[in-house]
């Protein structure tokens, strides 16, 4: 005798196995594909995306979760069995009041609005964009017309990709981290500069790529669940928790970014790889929120790999390695190199300090256009004015300025409040370790991340979609999110670098 | 107005989708997959190939053939829509008549078969295998079943791989092939052995793959539209003709196999990107059979690159490249050492004057074993038998025997003879080609493929399934199969390399 809720995960289970197979071939398309098979390529993934989508929101996924919800009366909210039925639901109410027509026809806005960005900031011409980002805004308006209206109409956008976060508390953040953050990036800017000309002397890339192999290894990335690739953009994708797949790139004039763009995919690919594989196969079996997903990357990336203790350890091997682009240089030259603070027109260029602003500006506009207080002809000069507020900066053309991010063309409005909570989580996190284990930084110049990738895996990553973002910030740190530690850790860090 | 013939397209579209996903799912697991991935691998290709198969055996697709053909009565039969739906209502029958239950408790079977294969050859133990191959033995009785009785029981395993062809033909083919073949084997035998040492001298593999690369190019093959990877098994596969992948492998004690092996997959590429894309989304965007596939890469791996005047276009560069491993061989040493007979116990070893014994000696044990004239427990004194009859060896183990192959562990019967259609088609192909162009060898040994290919494109490649095999290889070469041209070929090109 089968129960509701076996078959209704046997449909789960081919649901997902649709959409890891959709993102393998999204990998492949970015690192292997050759360049004939774009045309195959987007009838493949576009009929496995459907079917996941037709599969997933047929009448019979509904009645099979009531039926399992009545089976499963009385069991603790929080099993396994009553917390999939929970997100299952959640995830077929939304996926429920998409009309179909209006899913295919956002599809193809935003393929349109994809190619004009392409050539609008190729030409560095935001007008070219102009006319599609108006119709990505009101499909998004549209879109947010399909659910209950709720406190704020980006609250809608935002669930998407942070399930359970408000507009109130992303502003509210903001309005925390703007002040200080801005004070701290105007007292670094009345210091001297830190000196980072070793970062743009000759890294071989072969060398750079085995040395940082050594590293991602070390951190704890299992190479029997994953492997690394080359890519024109880094990205890190999960096909399940055994099969977890990171790429990077190499560039010229920026050789370190190969090392810590690895070291950031690393951070997202250990989450993946640390979700239980119990659940590996239904809904549960992703990771909760982009928030949490960037957490485990910044953590990585800044907190580890930008920490003094990281390079006591590894600063050694990388003299020996790269003696002549190193030079002279010593641990601690290196360590305010690779921390230097530099206003910048360029998010994805941007340091820790100055990060969250390039976001608030994003967040602040996208706010202001599903409102309908921001007309999208009026861009250009809000982002000017927002920079010059913020960094003290003129974008010279709209290419380095309003045209820059690829999100809006691809209609991921609510998506870029996701990389401040993950900054902000991210300290919390830290911290929250760092009571556990005082010994911390002492591991971590000795080269052990056993501990903390335990940790980590214990408090974040096994869960999966068990707990929700809330609840797991709260489990692991003991508070809600609170921008105070990355706050203090910036103060702390920037202050003793620079001198402040 | 939709017709029933765009609906059904339609969804024969999202099947051939689910087709590519498939093979690409399959080629990643051989060629880029993490160990770890096995588990997860298993569910998503078994679910794809599933929802290939539920969606094209559907009630309302048999109703849509039946309409559509209403709709196009009386056109052309040789129209594309007419061979859309031939070829679809021929697809269509065949699935049709299989129960999923079966379906399903064969892939059980064979999973284990394959599994205890795997064991039982590494222990070289035929009786650990003997059981798993009675079963699969008893399915592959119950499959020819389920379809109506033909002249022969066989005749349905057969159709699987190459439509149309009996196994009364087949059988006449092996009669006229094995006397002729055996005579010139015994008189190689008797001639004093070609000196081939060059070939197991050091071959860097880096080199080697270079080389090989400039190769696969100068034939034709378009890197836009493919790639080449390396596997532990070399194979081409096709994920429509905008996407063709080939892999190749490096064995030290037989260096040359990674180019011989990558101009086998080559052709089977060519054939692939040389397919018709305006019905690439379609069943008739594929190759008509295995048979036919076969000839292809046998045309390019031996019939052009074991021939003389090949050599005397590639031999400088490759003497110039690999100047230690040449020594002092010249052209005419080179080309005897890569043509060198010597009867062997391995089938994926055997040369081409050899190679057909092998193939015949399979079938006719499979032949045997679905007649019920044969018991799995003979098998290794049958193998044994034909060994010496055909070849004068004595195998020392089953290893080296009966259980070398992979397929009938993986339910592969009526495979086999698809290895020496390929053989016969592709010298009858070689001869009509040189017919037309008299010029055929002075083009080769300057190194022009394109008149070739050109020709193979117009003759064989970009009909898909557009033609049967059989009109196929009358159109191309005036005749039916017909084994002259390949025992002509061996006899004249053996007869000269033996002195015989």
């Amino acid at each position: 005798m089968h129960t509701a809720l076996d078959t209704l995960t046997g449909i789960l289970g081919d649901v997902t196995d649709l959409d890891h197979t959709a993102s393998l071939l999204e990998w492949d398309e970015q690192v292997k594909m050759p360049p004939g098979g774009a045309t195959t390529r987007g009838h493949m993934t576009s009929t496995i995306r459907r079917l996941a989508h037709e599969r997933f929101t047929a009448d019979d996924v509904g009645a099979l979760i009531e039926q399992a919800r009545a089976e499963t009366a009385g069991a603790d909210p929080s099993s396994t069995p009553a917390r999939l039925l929970t997100v299952t639901a959640r995830d077929y109410d939304k996926a429920r009041r998409v009309p179909a027509a209006f899913v295919a026809e956002q599809a193809r806005v935003l393929s349109a609005s994809q190619h004009a960005w392409i050539d609008a900031r190729a030409a560095s011409r935001f007008e070219a964009f102009r006319p599609h980002l108006e119709r990505v805004i009101e499909l998004k308006r549209q879109y947010v017309s399909f659910f209950p209206p709720g406190a704020h109409p980006y609250d809608v956008l935002l669930d998407d990709y942070e399930p359970g976060t408000t507009t109130a508390e992303i502003q509210a953040l903001f309005e925390a981290l703007r002040p200080r953050q801005v004070a701290l990036i105007r007292a670094i800017a009345e210091r001297p500069a830190v000196d980072d000309r070793c970062l743009r002397a000759r890294w071989p890339e072969a060398d750079l790529d085995a040395f940082s192999r050594e590293v991602v290894t070390a951190l704890g990335f299992d190479w029997t669940r994953g492997r690394q690739d080359r890519s024109v953009h880094p990205f890190a994708t999960g096909i399940g928790p055994h099969d977890v797949r990171i790429t990077t790139r190499y560039v010229e004039q920026e050789p370190l970014s190969l090392l810590f763009g690895a070291l950031h995919e690393t951070g997202h690919a250990l989450y993946e790889q640390g979700i239980d594989p119990a659940v590996a196969r239904t809904p549960l079996g992703r990771a909760v929120s982009l928030g949490i997903h960037e957490s485990q990357s910044r953590l990585w990336e800044n907190l580890v790999a930008r920490s003094r203790p990281f390079w006591q350890h590894f600063f050694p091997a990388l003299r020996a390695r790269f003696a002549s682009a190193l030079g002279d240089t010593d641990l601690d030259a290196f360590y305010k190199a690779i921390n230097r603070v530099q206003r910048s027109l360029i998010r994805v260029e941007a340091d820790e300090a100055t990060y969250n602003l390039h976001v608030m500006l994003r967040v602040e506009i996208e706010i202001a256009l599903i409102e309908g207080r921001l007309a999208v002809a009026d861009l250009p000069e809000v982002w000017r004015t927002k920079m010059r507020e913020y960094l003290d900066l003129d974008p010279p053309d709209d290419a380095r300025g309003v045209l820059q991010d690829i999100h809006w063309s691809g209609g991921l409005l609510g998506y870029f409040p996701t990389y401040t909570l993950g900054n902000v989580v991210s300290a919390q996190l830290w911290d929250a370790f760092g009571r556990e284990h005082p010994a911390r930084d002492l591991d971590i110049a000795r080269g052990d991340f056993a501990t903390l990738l335990g940790w980590l895996r214990e408090q974040v990553h096994r869960h999966g979609r068990m707990l929700t973002p809330q609840q797991l910030v709260e489990r692991a740190t003991g508070s809600p999110i609170d921008p105070e530690p990355y706050l203090a850790y910036l103060e702390e860090k920037y202050g003793e670098i620079y001198g402040i």
